[in-house]
Parts: C-alpha cells; structure tokens; sequence
C-alpha cells in the first residue's frame, strides 16, 4: 500500500454496451478514478450518459475530449475501425490508453499503431484481452510458471456462446471469438503462433444459414506446442470458455465452473453462465482496476501493441486457413525492442 | 446507475489484521470512499497507518474521530469488548457504522445496543457477517427464496480451519467459529435457532492440550428445520466452509471451491484454501461496497443488531450445550419493531 | 488363482424380488455355483422359477430342500420373520448359509441364532450387509486403513430414497434404513456404536400423512466417533448413499456418482440412480460371488451373527430414541470368541 | 432368463499376460464357461497353466485343441501375427472366437480374414475392442442414441499412460494406443473414418529417445464430425481414457474417474489409475461374459471382422499421416453384405 495521488479523470470514448458498462464499472466499482469524459458520435446519447455522472462532460469529438485537463487517461471502447485515431490522438497528448479488443481491425493498421508508439518512445496502450485477468486463467498461468509440471506441450480449449448475434459471418468466430484464445495461447505458454488450420464440420441445425459453426481451430507454436480450439457460437445451452493445458508431468483444467451443485428431479449439477457477461464479470472489474492503478503509479502494464498486432496477424492466417481449406502460416515483423 | 455524492470519509477503529486490512481495502479497491481517520489506543501503530493514506488523520480516542469534519462513517474493527463503547458513540454522532463480528461479547451488551439503537429510531449498524456478501452463499440463498426445491429441512455445514491461534479454548469454537453457520442458519433459513447441542468426539491428535476440537453442533430452528454444522479449527490440511442445504425436492451444495482441476503425480483434483482471507477475499470487498454505497445512499443494509444479538444469543446457548453435554434452548427477547 | 472343486449347488429360499434376483445373479452371472433348488411357501411360484432354471427343483420346505443331496449352500431371502427357522435348520445339516438382511427381526432372536452357531462350534453364516462389497466403501475402508489421514472422528452419511413403498412407518426408517449405515459405520471404523438420538425436522411435504421423513440420526461410538445419517426416504429426486469420513489430517467421501456429465439446456451435471438396484448392482454380484468362493474354499468370510446381532441392537435403541425423542444407549451382550 | 444350455468349453490361445488373465477370468468370474484347453508354442509355459485348471489340457498347436471334443469356443489372445492361422483354422471348424486386438497386423490380412468369414456365410468373429462394454462408453452411446442433444458433431478424447513399454515406437501410439478411439469414434457415431492428420508438439522430456509422444491425432467422418485424440504414452502420471462428445444442443464427457474424493495436505481430489486393467477390469470382464452368453445362445454379437479391418485401414493411414506430417484419405473396400 503506497500514498496514492489524486483521483484519475477518465475519457470513456464510445457509449455502446460496452463503454457503458465501463462508465458504470468506473463510477460504482473502481477505486480512484472517475469517469470526467464521454464521447460518442451520436451527441444524444454521449449526452444522456454524462448526464447520470457528477462532474463528466460529454463530447462528440475524441481530440476535444483528450484536450480538457481533468481527462488523464483514456478508455477507448468504440467500434474497431474507429480506434486508429482515437490511438493516434491519445499519442499526440501522451495519454494512457485502455484499449477495448481489437486493437484495430487488421494487422496492416495494427502495424502502424505499432510504428506511432515505438516513435513516442514508450509503452501507453494497454489492449483489452481481459481474460489475462480472470482469476482461473491467472491461476493456470502461476502453475505454468511455476514448471512444476514441466513444459506445456498442448492446450485444448473449448469456447461456446448460447447464439451468435444476427449478422454474423463464418470468418467472425475467428476474429472476434478465437482471437481470445490467440492473446491466452501466447500469454499462457509464452509462444508466438506460427501456423494455423481450421477444420469445420457438417455445420450444426442451430447455426444460421451459411454459418460454418462450429469450427475447430488448431495452432502451431513456436515453442513447438500444438493448441485446439472448438469454437461454437450457437452451441444453445450456455456461454463456456475451458482451457485444458498438458504439460510433460501433469495436466491443468480451468472453466468447468462448478460453484453451486444441486441435485434434484433425478439429475445433479448447476447452472451453466449464459453469457460472458456473468462468466468474466470479475475479471473485466479486475482489469480496469490494474490499469487505473498502473496509469496512478506512471507505468503501463497489461497486453501491449505487441500483443494486439501479432492477434490481428494470426486472425489473419485463421480466416485464410478458413476459406482455402489449408494450414495457413502467420507471418509476423521483427518484434521491436520496446516489446522485448 | 444513479449521480453519487461526493467521497465518504470513513474512520477506521481499530488497526491491528483486520482493521489495517479494510484501510487498505477501502483505499485501493472501494468505489466512492476514503479513509480520512484512523483510530488505535496504540498512538504509534495509527499514526504509522495513517501516514500511507494521503489525508489522513491519526486518533488514539474514537471520538475525537467521529467528531471530525471529514468522518461521515466508521468501520469498528477494534477488539469485541471495545465495541459497545464505539457504538454507543457513533450513536450519539448519528453515524452510520459497519462493525465487524462480534457485535458485542455477550447477549446482555448486544441487548444494550439493541436498546441504544432502537432510542435513536433508525437503523445505524452493519454488523459483519460477511458470508451473506459471498457470491455462492448468494447463489444458495437465492435458489431457496425461488421455492423451486420446497421447504428447507436440515442444513449440513462444514467448517475447518488449519489450525487455530494460540489461546484457543474450546469455547472459542462456538463463540468465534461457529458464529457464522449461527448468523447464515438464520438468514439462510430465515429461522430463529431455538435450541443447541454440541456433542464431542474424542478430540484429534492435532488439538492443543485441553481443547475439545473437532465438535459437532446441532441447531433446531423455529421453523422446524435440523441444522448441523461440523467445525474442526485443527484439521491441518486447508480452510473449507461448505453448506448443503437440503429441501422437500431437491438439495444444493455450497463450498466445493473447484477452480482449478490438476492431474498429476497419479492424482487428479486442486488446491484447498488456507485461510478465510483467501476463501472470503471477494465477499468483504463486497461487503464493504456494499455498506459504501448504501450509506451514500443514506440507508441501511445488511446483517443488522437484532443479528448481531440473535447470534450472541445462540453462543450463549452453544457454550452452555459444549460444558454441560445437554441440549440447551436459545432465548430471545421480544424482536422490536424497528427490526421487523 | 487355485483350482477350483465343483460347481456349488445353491437352495434359494425366497423367491420374491431379492430371491427370484439372487437366482438369476447366481444362473447368469455368478462363476461356480448354480441354482439346484428354490423354496417358497407359495408352491406356484416356485415351481414358476424352477421351471426357468436347468436342473432345479421347487420346494414349499426349507428343510426338504436342505435335505437333498445337490444342496451345498444356502442363501435366505425369504421375509425376516422366517429367518431364524431357516437359520437353526441350516445349521442342523451344517450347511453355509448367505442370509439377506436383517439376520432376524429383532435383537432377542438375533441372539438365539448367535447362541446356536456358538454351540456349532464354527461359523456358517454371512449376513447380507452387502454395502462392504461396494467398490467405492470398499476404497473408502481401505484408505483409512493405511491410517495415512489418521484416527477417524467423525462419519456425514445422507441415505436418500425417491419414495417409501406403501404401509411404511416411522419406525421403518431406522429399522430398514439406517441399518445399512449401522453396519457402515461398524465395518468402516471398527467401533461399535454406543448411543442413538435421533431429531426429527418438520416432515416434508412428501412424506405419507404421519411419517416422520426425514430423520437425523447421530450415533455414538465406543472409539469416541461421532456419525450423523440423514435418512430422507421420500426424496422424490433419486437414490443417493454418501460417506464422509473426516479423520485427524484430511477427509474422504465416496458416494457423488459422478461418472457422465453432461452440458445442455443452461445446466450441467449428470443423472442420479433412481433405485438401489441401479446403485449397488455391482456390490450384490460382489458379494454373492464372493460368498460362492469362501463357501467352494470351505471358509466362512463377510458379515458374521455378531454383525447382524449388533444392528438389530442399535436398531431397538433407535426406534425408542425416535419415540421418546431422546438419546438411548445401546447394550450388547459380551462378544463371544467366536467372533473376536 | 431363459435355460442355459450346458457349460461353455473355451481354448485360450496365448498364455501371456493377457491370455492368462482371460484363464483367470474365465474361471473364477464368468458364468456358464470354463477353460477346457490352453494354447501356448511355449510348452511349459503352457502346461503350468493348464496345471491351475481343473479338466484343462495344453496344447502347442492350436489346430490340435479346436480339434478336442470338450472345445466349443476359442479365445484368441496369442501375439497379432499369430491371429490369421488361427482364425482361420477355427472357421475350419466353425468354432465361435474372440479374438483380441488387433484382428491382424495390417489392413491386408484383415481382409483376407473378411473373405473367409463372409465365405463361411456367417459370423464367427467378435473383436476384442473391449471399450464398447465400459459402463461409462455404454451410458454416452445410450445417450447419443436418444437424439436429444442432436447430432455429433466433434468427439474430443485423451489417452494418457504413465509409460511406454522397451521398444516402443512412434508408430506404436497409433498403432496400439489410438485403434481404440478409432473403434469408440465409428461406434459412438455410427460413422466411417475417412481422413486422419497427425500433429506432433515437440516430445516430452519423458518420451524415450526418437520417440515423438504425446501426438494429437485428428479423425474426419463421413458423418461430417471432426474427432481429435491426444496419445500422450509417458505422461509419468497415471492412465487416463476420457471422451467429450459435442453434439448440436450440448455435451457429455465420460471418464473423469471421480469415485473416492479426498481432502488432505492443502489438496482435494483422488486418485488416477494407474493401468488399464485397473481402469477397464469391469469392461473385460463384461466382454467375455457377453461372448459367452451369445455364444451360448448361438448368436454372434459385439464388433465384427469388418470392424477390425476398418480399424487397420485407419491405422494405415494414421502412420503414413504420422510419417509423412500430411492429411491422409482412408480407403475401404466396400462393406459386404454381412456386415450391414
């Protein structure tokens, strides 16, 4: 326990579902920051949301917003194509940066994100791959580190959503579900992924017509692990995310969620979260709160640019390895030392 | 989501584990609050407290601190027979306290407050249970409340601590363990505990000298339910506190804690806690947003001084059931209205 | 593996549900024996289920058949009132006898049957507590044998039926019930249970009008044990027989039948038996098979009179301790050589 | 039940570890046989066996002992290349047989085998791929059977074992260890293999030298589902078999092992097996029990000749798809009439 200094200002840029939860999750659970900033293109609703907010100001332009002396630091929570130049701008005031996953919605833009922070000459993104806050996943990790059970080998995954929202297309379950599992391979094992195949059965009667779902995703590493993952968006019966790490000595398991147990009408067990909402609740709190306290202390910790390009290249390879049937392999730049 | 006042100043009594633990709480992971003092009869241990937290005053008198400007609330944290003097004095501020458990030491003290609160009109005390804030003692509570498995008919609960700090008797078993399964029994069932037996094995070799460890206690209850509850504070190997409540229709149980599944070194399975602290981290984070956020509300939530009384009650009862090996009947005062 | 001498010819002697049972386990599934003659009073049915067997003759008389030349061995399923004749006749023609449970309706007889194999001068009888033979009892004994947890000192045992068979009492639950945990907790610690009480919650709404469903039974014992049972015979929701000891340095519970486990429909878990045929299938077979392999050995090994003997004592100290609603010490007679 | 006829004759052919313990099993735990010849070109070896057994002659020549009046069934446990002289001579005199895994060495003989078998015009054969009489593979082809989860669409397995026997090599994982996910994927789903893809992470310190262990094995079906094996031989922990099935509207997975749960040391859990014959005892036990019922009745069930060739074409295909680190199409000849 360290003095703290005053109170961050926060600039909450988007005020979707998910912005909004962060205004909510800023104002009612974090300690010592406080939402001073909203932004949205759509004045009404950037207007509504400041509103319920003592002292917040709401803006339509992202630069005005970095501009104002009680915005410190910035959320960043709109859509994809939008984050370049909210990233961008917040490098022209030196601000810390939470940056909702993707980082931007190809490697190529990616890259440049990559080349304007390397400029700044220091690390001020922390992208939101929040899974590395979750407490089963950062319990699986400490065991990992702890090489107790020797080198990992394999990770088999499962990741399944009740229903895939309308509009969805195949190569989405790689892009915006299986990217979670591309930041918790490289995270857990420490690898970079050097090539991925995708294999997709007789799609199932609950996905929408032309949906190849589920799919089953596998990696190669450059740790020479070999890592699967079944991704089912329309599995039905509940939202699970399970990680299944095989080392030389042993083997560790995290997801199965068995908090409550009940036995009744001839069957036992529980309940099955429905969304990830409920399931990574715990962690999203945990995230912003690291990145409040990291922003409060001056430093940066958490996911990096690094980690957000090499996602968006192995997306990338994922979609390909889709669409032309074949083992794809992912081609990433030299790993610059600000990374290292 | 709704506007928040301005930042509760809270006073600390007490700065020993506990109380320099909810300091460090209230600073870096409460939402809307600061401790602004910090109150011990050990001048040195407050002040040395008090100079990590950035304004912060440090009392040796409790109410010189509740007569300070920047306290709108307290947390009593001090030893249990300090309690009644605290309350009573933070009764005469009309400030809102959350006060950690015991209550009071004894049934006639408790009754005292009862009284002094009851004077005052309006509710003033949290007391801190803290089990009622732990997400799966919520789940259980509100699978009961949906009726779905029928009445509730007998509770089973276990509760084992690895070994137990020096200067445990045997009555500390009922009057500081077995407390909680006392306070969830009532609130769980919403029954009053109307009699107690405790029934001794031949105690483990793992026992101090002299202490009748573990026990095994039986509540009946006013509505007609079987509550027992083994407590063994030696058992050496983890801290596990588990409850299955068993309904006409169907039972649900509580406390497995299977996070993490290992397979290694011909076992499969997981880690035991090894305090409360581990086990109920999340539930007194809870707790005390929860008493944060309802204060700045301007009302009262949680376990109340009827509970707190109840329970020390029950101890009584408990203390005289463990000495004289028979079953003893719990009495109550009338309960007042103000507590309905 | 040792040779083997001829097939055992086996008198079944009742030919009810657990008869007509046994006869088939010893024709379809038991190595080494077969059925050469069954008995019943009702002459139609016995001759219905000689009819199905090669080789077999129907009896209405237990001695007829004890008489007859390709009889090595019986096994008595007739109703418990009938035991005791067949029991002394038996013993006339010194045959080996497996004798279902209960060894005789009460205490009194149970001691007659004790005398007679006394003067007998060996033992001839294996009572049917078939729980020793269950795989999951039969890991949980010998894990406290190797006393690598320590001293046992406490045992939580639930017994759940869905429903309770017409004309069922109060009485029932003890007497053909909690027997099995009564001979559990005997086998399992090696103690002999010294005091009954047995509490009774309001009944569920389940329980035929007048029935005291479910108890809470808690036996004492003479190795300073403490065992609770709770025994909910109109659970409605399935059959469930679980154990836990808890011993000076770690616990052990066997029972949760977890073998498949399924996700769908916002739930996961697995299915619970529905009856004691489904559950203890395999112990039957076990036991039947290993009573053939003493019996061809020429020894006599599992549950002796005094087994039998000592439940029906702790079941008549029951039944007054669910009476008189207070707790009730048991009396044995000295245990004789015989059964040291 | 129906009348039995008399007492099955069996010939084990083989008296190694496995042919040995099927002259155990047959004897002292099947019902309605017994082992009237052994088979072994070891003589002696032979005859110490046939010495255990009552009325039980050896033999060296396998034609010799299915030529004896008292052999009406002939167990086939002698070593692969052995198999097709002597499944060959046994339908020279139509003697029903079980023969152990594999039916023959490679996709070729199995063939021949088939020839012969449908020349003879009907079946003799059952295939020892004693999974398909596991408790637990039964409960979750029951389930599958049902539809209510949907249709299969991914089965994941994992194969474990603490070590690999001398001499093992890479070929062997697929060859030995995966054959039997090959059988459980056709029979759990009803479908033909028709492709295999062998990944391989980089060895585990515990595989000996040249030996690529653990590999992840993936199977597609012409029912559309994709299946994937990790065979990890030396995983040094203990011998799991474990199986999810992934079907449309949810989950089952069989083979966590759960029975005995123990809590000590700062650890929940139990023990892992340590072998197969720990593992599936009660499965080799109902195999031989079920072969010799049918036979009994005249009837040939369980997996057919077709199944052991389909199981070597795969086989074929896996090593090549090991060796040559590319997706490999399995061919079959067309499914003769006699095995629809």
């Amino acid at each position: 326990m360290t003095q703290r200094a005053e109170t961050l200002g926060v600039a909450v840029i988007g005020t979707g579902k998910m912005g909004a939860d962060h205004v909510r999750r800023i104002q009612e659970v974090t300690s010592g920051a406080r939402v001073t900033a909203v932004v949205d293109v759509d004045a009404e609703r950037a207007k509504m949301v400041a509103a319920r907010v003592d002292g917040c100001t709401a803006y339509t332009d992202p630069a005005a917003a970095m501009a104002a002396a009680d915005v410190h630091a910035v959320l960043v929570a709109s859509p994809g194509p939008a984050h370049e130049a909210a990233l961008l701008t917040a490098f022209e005031h030196d601000l810390p940066v939470l940056c909702e996953k993707p980082l931007t919605p190809d490697a190529a833009s990616a890259l440049r994100i990559l080349e304007a922070e390397r400029k700044l000459g220091h690390r001020r993104v922390q992208v939101g791959f929040m899974r590395r806050y979750d407490a089963e996943y950062m319990k699986l990790k400490s065991l990992l580190e702890t090489g107790q059970l020797g080198r990992p080998l394999m990770l088999h995954n499962r990741h399944r959503n009740v229903a895939s929202a309308p509009g969805w297309t195949s190569e989405m379950l790689i892009n915006d579900s299986v990217t979670h599992e591309m930041d918790v391979t490289r995270w857990l094992l420490g690898h970079e992924i050097t090539a991925v195949t995708v294999l997709t059965p007789t799609p199932s009667d609950n996905a929408p017509d032309g949906i190849r779902d589920p799919q089953f995703v596998i990696f190669e590493t450059d740790g020479g692990a070999i890592v699967d993952v079944e991704i089912y968006v329309n599995c039905g019966f509940g939202y699970q995310v399970q990680a299944e790490a095989v080392c030389e000595r042993g083997t560790a398991r995290i997801g199965d969620g068995h908090a409550m147990v009940t036995h009744a009408a001839g069957r036992w067990g529980g309940i099955i979260a429905q969304d990830f909402v409920e399931r990574f609740a715990d962690a999203y709190d945990r995230e912003v709160q690291a990145w409040v306290d990291a922003t409060r202390r001056g430093e940066v910790t958490g996911p990096s640019v690094w980690d957000g390009y090499a996602v968006a290249a192995v997306c990338e390879a994922g979609v390909r390895a889709l669409e032309e049937g074949v083992r794809v392999e992912v081609e990433l730049v030299e790993r610059p030392a600000l990374y290292q």
